[in-house]
């Protein structure tokens, strides 16, 4: 639990005996390569904060065409958020791509943990502030932006995951073929 | 301010002397038809709660190309928000598409008020929460649906702005050609 207070304390500063009651919050749980933490169709009774590995959250149309909405890597939190905050069944889906380990939280602890602490009520707001600021630079980046453009932003918010996922689905996140993803490799480097 | 205290009180109880409190850190402003809030490439100071009035929000590519990030009448917050959170230079656009009214709040306000009381620190979050839901909606629909879909979530979302907003632009937003738009608002019956 040493990393989720370290993660904490990049926004806010908790005390031994405060920490002690937040972590009471987290479950933490081993995912394997292949497994889902969210299906759509389910409940989602959970929001993740991964610390390790690496996970891919996709919409599957009508067609079964995977649209992927975003890659999370350590530090991130995850969740179809819609279903999570709401109670309603899933839209989405959270699969691992790389082993690792997530810190699951239920929507009633984020609630009393926010209510308990006015602190954590901030460190929850920071993050939501930060991941709508990302969700909006996506919308913009899905309406307009040049396959370039996308590519070069996507380096920027997964600078650390770059390597570690495979060309397949960075091509799909950005919407090109793999042609395009090589030529888009050479020029940038 | 009466219409700020209801709004506030659709998710906290804030008592008389609160309200005092809370409303000293909002600044009036009315604005006409064409006026803009935002511009790419200035500073985005304010955050601004819409009192009355309709508002588009667009970026601007690089051949002049407006594209729709999102409406907002009675109730919406918006902004620029890598801009304002960040104190970046905006990239997006705000212009105002019938006369209105909206408070605006600067980023330190926004901050001292939510460190000053616990409840507002809430309210915020609770509505990013919400925000940031629509936005997860909005990356979806835009990742995959069909014109159909969008036009029954831009309905969903917008329930009461659908007559007020010019076909033109709603055309845009989600996509579509003039043509396509009518043929949906004739199945949409």
């Amino acid at each position: 639990m040493d990393k989720l207070r370290q993660h904490i304390e990049e926004v806010i500063s908790v005390t031994d005996e405060e920490f002690e009651h937040i972590k009471t919050f987290f479950t933490p749980r081993r995912v394997k390569k292949h497994q889902y933490l969210i299906q759509d169709g389910d409940q989602a009774n959970f929001e993740y904060l991964i610390m390790a590995g690496i996970f891919r959250m996709f919409y599957l149309d009508d067609d079964g065409k995977e649209h992927i909405v975003q890659f999370a890597g350590e530090n991130w939190w995850m969740s179809d958020y819609q279903a999570y905050f709401y109670q309603k069944q899933a839209r989405l889906n959270i699969v691992c791509m790389e082993d690792g380990e997530v810190l699951c939280m239920k929507l009633q602890g984020r609630e009393t943990l926010s209510a308990d602490l006015h602190k954590m009520e901030h460190f929850f707001r920071v993050k939501l502030t930060r991941g709508y600021v990302a969700q909006q630079q996506r919308i913009i980046s899905l309406l307009s932006s040049t396959p370039q453009q996308r590519y070069e932003e996507f380096n920027h918010l997964y600078p650390h995951m770059t390597q570690k996922i495979p060309k397949k689905y960075i091509a799909e996140y950005l919407g090109v073929s793999r042609e395009t993803l090589s030529r888009l490799y050479s020029t940038h480097k």
